[in-house]
């Protein structure tokens, strides 16, 4: 009668079956208003269980309203309750797993292959151990202070400098901190300075908050400071290694970008993304060094250390900082506390400089390899952009021109690749490079990645196969 | 004669040491566009150092612009690289570690000394030792599978809600969701539809987006769906649990919210911040079963697990899943997979479920030992509003008035409690209640908090000492 069945084997214990199943006619309309519920004895023979069991179900719908209840008289629908719901059935594409892919250039993705687990899992699960019970509870917008005292200390000894581990601010990673940091240098109608071409990527957190876009152009040592526009706003740069083209932003450039960011009381936001994996030299020094009151550092672990981290951090001016824990306060609160403790272990017994030291041996030679089997396969048709350092490369062709389309075109034919249009704000000044990401890479993999790209880039005529020929 | 002394007891390299100085002399002006720098043989004589050193010192200098170089000429300091930086010096509170509270009535706290700490950690070094490489890297901004699976199975078995795992988006904890959810549904000139009083902290998320803010009052059992504003927007709901007043919305009223939505072409956000713990009778369902389509669903496991695991999760209709993806991906990227892992083994094998059950029966004993010890402090004067449920109460008192200062001024006596008129936006309408969150306190702590309590209101003219005298 009542078109539902008990079911005992599943996990729903059965009053809430009978609940749902009530409710749901209820709600669809089919028992309408002022109709009459069974009694719960009736039910309850009907359905062969117990009238307790009945009466449960109906103590939940009368808590919730769907019906009522008057002393001797039968339970009842309750008015106004029904809504006709019909969940639209729609159709899904379910996760499908993707062909490999044939050649894999993507930029920022680190060797993660080398990546020491084991060793961070006995870090971790020592921090676990000796984490105290407080720490469940919310340990703050800012970060443990162990780990802020870590990440100054390395800032010290690697960088020289000296920062107080009050003024770092624990992030989810570079992302993260830059769409905090819209937020929080956000005024009506304000401009995003940037370099262009940029991380089109990172971009988008100050488009999502409303910013003008003002682009200034950059050449192969960075971002050209005597077109800065006459505007007041913030500038988001990457003077260490220029994002994408790889320019070590020069002392009078940034002297220049400081005494703007005075003259306009505005601020320089610097996204330090690569810097620690530098092959000709020491890590370049950042531009916060030259004015910790105008510049906001952006450092992040995902690249030195593996990206589902999720830390980074950000050093920032004093005047922000009381803003910077409202806005965290009200977004996403704070950090879990179980990495940040291991990163702070990590960092504490070196273990953090060793890692990186022997990863910048291992991208050296990768970045060497790729250099080889350009060679190889492009002779001299090509030429380098930027500092060596990261993990990719800026690569000029002599004769080929790729829109952004080329991205979309190479995916579906399982090569992944970017050209330095993707990422520029201004269309068709960039036409004939690409990037080569290569850390994550094998020397063979580079190689094998490197024939089929150009094999791809023959059959689609961006070259001619009379290169195929070898050159000496 | 360079005024600086190198130091051989610190990590700073002496090349960088080197470096460091001369840059701090140069771009501090002290040293002059054009001077030149002594050779480097004659530096490392003076600094008893190898040449070699100062070698790499000057290519720093050199690799970043400071100085200029040409072959068989000094080394000469480059031009328009100096800024005059001086750091001001800001006077900071070191954070000081305050008195201990005499009273703690904060709302939201879960007893975190009865998780099952050591359990937890078996399955997180469990879930760690099994997680394969991949997922160090980016695993994707909707969350594991293995959780997602683990959350539509809890929902399914707890609440009988049939849910997609494909509909759910993993979060760091319901704040975030919020903040999230803001960006999805804004529109220019949007309001955001609140209960009054509502969650004030958590209406920040809307407000710092840029909503306009209409109050909709409640009464005893929620939102009064017939003061529905005649204007398009999104709700802001807590219909399990109406906070902080307690009410479960009663199901005519849910009718009418889905009405509302559907007629305005709107969603309705449901946050089911605590509704595991109810304690007359089993979970309230979700708003969400009512209609799918227009509903966006809010759980969160910092109540009922801790809060330091920033994992909550949102059930969203499908037209807003793609922009949600977007959005993640351009604010925090994704949840580490660490806790994610851990959780979906803690839900797999009931774990939780178990966890859950013994909280409840915790809770329930604190509220009732809440309810006993108001009646011997305040006896009959006193009544309470809302279900039993949750981590707190709210008490409303015949003859006294809390405005929204009384938080602050308890604070400073060493008292935490919050009034119902802190959470208002009309301000007024409720002076005469107070929160009491019960959730992290032993019985006795509640007994000795209410006696503090009640020794303050006196002392402070809120209530006659007569009734000190005591009540049967």
């Amino acid at each position: 009668m009542w078109g539902f069945e008990l079911r005992r084997e599943i996990e729903v214990p059965l009053k809430r079956q009978i609940y749902l199943a009530i409710k749901e006619q209820i709600v669809a309309g089919k028992l309408r208003a002022g109709e009459a519920l069974p009694s719960t004895r009736q039910l309850a023979e009907e359905l062969k269980i117990s009238r307790n069991t009945v009466n449960e179900a109906f103590d939940m719908l009368l808590a919730e309203g769907f019906v009522v209840s008057r002393q001797g008289a039968p339970t009842r629908i309750a008015e106004g309750v029904a809504v006709h719901t019909e969940k639209k059935e729609v159709a899904r594409q379910r996760e499908e797993q993707p062909l490999p892919l044939l050649a894999d250039f993507r930029t920022g993705q680190p060797e993660l292959r080398r990546f020491p687990n084991y060793l961070w899992q006995q870090i971790s699960i020592k921090a676990f151990r000796e984490m105290s019970n407080d720490m469940l509870g919310y340990t703050g917008p800012q970060g443990l202070p162990s780990l802020r005292f870590e990440i100054s200390s390395w800032l010290y000894r690697s960088k020289g400098l000296v920062v107080d581990p009050l003024d770092i601010f624990i992030t989810a990673g570079a992302t993260h901190a830059l769409s905090v940091i819209a937020h929080l240098l956000y005024r009506q109608d304000q401009a995003i300075i940037v370099e262009d071409p940029t991380n089109i990527e990172m971009l988008q957190s100050f488009i999502n908050k409303g910013y003008q876009v003002k682009r200034v152009p950059v050449d192969e040592f960075g971002l050209l400071t005597d077109k800065l526009p006459r505007i007041s706003g913030p500038v988001y740069v990457t003077p260490s290694h220029q994002f994408p083209l790889g320019g070590i932003l020069p002392a009078d450039r940034r002297a220049a970008l400081i005494r703007f960011a005075r003259e306009n009381d505005s601020y320089i936001v610097e996204d330090d993304y690569d810097s620690e994996f530098r092959y000709d030299g020491d890590p370049v020094s950042p531009l916060y060094a030259m004015d910790p009151d105008r510049v906001i550092y952006i450092g992040t672990f995902s690249k030195v250390l593996f990206p589902a981290l999720r830390i980074g951090y950000v050093i920032l001016p004093h005047c922000h900082q009381e803003r910077w824990r409202y806005l965290r306060t009200h977004t996403d609160v704070q950090n879990p506390p179980f990495e940040q403790a291991a990163l702070a272990e990590f960092l504490r017994t070196r273990k953090f400089d060793r890692h990186i030291r022997s990863m910048r041996k291992l991208y050296r030679e990768r970045r060497q390899a790729l250099l080889t089997a350009l060679k190889a396969s492009f002779g001299d048709r090509w030429r380098l952009w930027g500092d060596a350092a990261g993990l990719h490369l800026a690569v000029e062709f002599e004769d080929m021109q790729f829109d952004p389309s080329f991205k979309d075109m190479c995916r579906s034919n399982r090569i992944r690749i970017t050209p330095v249009e993707y990422h520029a704000i201004a269309k068709g000044l960039h036409a004939n490079k690409l990037l080569f990401g290569y850390g994550h890479l094998e020397p063979q993999q580079i190689e094998d990645g490197l024939a089929v790209l150009k094999a791809f880039l023959i059959a689609r005529g961006y070259m001619s196969s009379a290169r195929l020929a070898p050159l000496k």
